[in-house]
């Protein structure tokens, strides 16, 4: 059995819980290959490459013990970058496909969201020639990436997010006053995780009772009337809404209350869309209101991460590990859904050219009419990805880490 | 065995993740004498005993499983209050005993803070005259009691702020740039919890950075100096601040915000100490900064509690009701730290006098003398309050919760 060509990994984008375990599927995948070479990581993802800052993992994590720290440590191991290759000019990937077949690299894979899976669509076409083969490992807690049934960090981040704001409807309905509770959640232009918060839901917490994707135009009065409504029943209001909520005019909520900011100091970006609610509400209802944005705790709480959503993003770096060896290039781990009533996922490899730079929203199917909640589809949807927990590792009272 | 007369039981104030641990050492412990009678329980603290709405408890918490569930339900499950009972004359108080004597009434359990106690304290005379016996349980996130090592509430907070920060640690260094992060903790005088955030720190962890309580005067000047040095060996730097951290002359860091943005929006809390202190170090520094206020999941993540804490909370619910039963009464519960090495805790009941109204601030021996750390002998302090996990009941992927 000849011995493999050695691989580089890299992580690319935003931060999230699980990143790192599709970093320890594709570091034990290979190295569980009895004629595997040399794996290593690329430092800060592509521009690591494009420098040569390459770290070997084989000795690292040639123990389990180093594999199980990795699948509990947030954000990416190996440094993450916002890098889009030049587009000009291919010398940025032809430097890149050089210094490859110098340390005689076959394969990479390439763990990230939209803007990452253009660098794998750009780097495939000219890595063919040299037989390096390019996979792409999905990962974003915006849940947008086309081709897959859902990606790996959005199970954990919704997770995180279910379980804190039920933890709040019991906070915030602690005394018998009449009050409102705002939380602002991530998702820029998808409302996939605020859309999770319906999760915290039980037959006896009623929480979130609205809930506010950037899939439909916001309106003051409408969101004035509907916290009214809930009033009316209930002494404590919980509304999630998404950072990225916009006007029927397309403005940002929180974009127009920076407006007004900078105007005074001259910088922006005082307040969310949260902070604005609860501004207006405090404003026009007067009663006690509080806004609280989930911020970035969300996507590396991995102290709360999704078993499910773990396990799956290690699978989908093994998954990547056996397409390539298997010659397969230029496509994306993808994960298909079985049909009901069992959850079950499988694994394909799609044509990164049908997935690179396109974006998946919340489709209407998920929002109710009003506009102001989600469908029992959507929770039958995202219940499953949430579900289970990892036996975590402490050490000295909080979670132990793997640290480059 | 003549029958024990009946108990009434109250929560207090803000709600910390283990208030319902010490409720259900009350409940435990009174329930588990033979010759036990009704225990009931105040809906909304002393507001709901001035009403005379009291919840029956034996038959709810008389099944394990529901016991169980209340350890790890955050909040108050009776409801809280902020009410102090009138001071300038004790018709409140007659109201309440001849409620009490009605009722057959002979033991007042009440969980609460510095308030509460306050309750407790004028409670306890009128009630001696009826027999009726009161005693305080400690609860406060602040750990800001005086005559207990440390408050039940305290150590759960700590874990998840520690837990947390490291996670952002994480986080933030995933990009090669230089930045910052400015973490706002909560606690308006005391710094106790902003210091938890030490906690975060490993061999290979250096956040936070700096750490800036409100028991030294904040200054803008020297803060910066600080990120400055920090940047020049570092590309992130983390700052945990608390919320009350004040100037010099005794503003508020966050104050002084919200007055710039009262002159423009007529209503002020826009922001707070972190945000400040993020918009500063923008202006100044020019560096990429953002700013986390950890806000109500700090004091409410029981999906993360310290087993340590959870375990002497209900022991403090325990030790409440053999005091009481033993004839103790107008006191409250404490925590006693024996000598190093081994931490080990015993209980006693101090008088409540001593302990009204007080306030525990963190000693100087405890902060560096920089006034931009804490120091060993806190971290040797707090340490022990974070350890162990419990294992936590899921139910759709999320902690279950027992509702009232």
């Amino acid at each position: 059995m000849s011995k493999l060509k050695n691989a580089v990994v890299g992580q690319s984008g935003g931060p999230t819980t699980v990143i790192n375990a599709s970093l320890a599927g594709v570091i034990s995948e290979y190295l569980s290959k009895e004629n595997c070479g040399t794996i290593y990581g690329a430092v800060n993802g592509i521009k690591g490459v494009l420098r040569g800052d390459l770290l070997e993992l084989n000795s690292t994590f040639s123990t389990k013990d180093n594999i199980e720290l990795l699948m509990q440590t947030p954000s990416s191991f190996l440094g993450s970058c916002r890098y889009r290759l030049k587009t000009d000019t291919d010398d940025e990937i032809k430097k890149i496909v050089s210094f490859f077949c110098e340390k005689d690299i076959g394969y990479f894979f390439y763990i990230g969201g939209n803007d990452s899976m253009d660098t794998v669509m750009r780097m495939s076409s000219i890595c063919a020639e040299h037989d390096i083969k390019v996979i792409g490992i999905p990962k974003t807690i915006d849940n947008d990436l086309i081709g897959t049934d859902h990606c790996p960090g959005y199970g954990s981040c919704a997770k995180y997010i279910a379980t804190v704001v039920s933890e709040m409807a019991q906070d915030a309905g602690c005394y018998d006053i009449k009050n409102v509770l705002i939380v602002e959640i991530m998702g820029r232009n998808a409302g996939w995780l605020t859309a999770s918060s319906a999760l915290a839901r039980d037959e006896k917490i009623s929480a979130p009772d609205l809930i506010y994707l950037p899939e439909r135009a916001f309106d003051e009065e409408k969101f004035l009337f509907d916290i009214r409504q809930k009033l009316l029943n209930q002494d404590t209001v919980i509304v999630a809404v998404s950072e990225g909520i916009k006007f029927a005019d397309g403005t940002y909520v929180a974009e127009d209350s920076q407006e007004n900011k900078k105007d005074m100091f001259g910088h922006g970006q005082l307040g969310g869309a949260g902070k604005k609610l609860e501004m207006l509400v405090k404003m026009r209802l007067g009663i006690k209101v509080r806004s609280v944005e989930l911020n970035i705790p969300q996507r590396c709480a991995s102290h709360n991460a999704s078993l499910t959503d773990v396990t799956e993003a290690f699978r989908c770096g093994c998954e990547a590990v056996d397409a390539a060896l298997s010659g397969e290039s230029g496509k994306m781990i993808t994960m298909l859904r079985a049909n009901e009533p069992e959850y079950n996922i499988s694994y394909d490899a799609l044509d990164i050219s049908k997935i690179a730079n396109g974006e998946k929203i919340v489709p209407d199917s998920y929002i109710n009419e009003a506009g102001n909640d989600v469908t029992d589809e959507f929770v039958k949807y995202a219940s499953p990805l949430i579900m289970g927990e990892r036996n975590i590792i402490y050490k000295n009272g909080i979670p132990a880490h793997i640290i480059r």
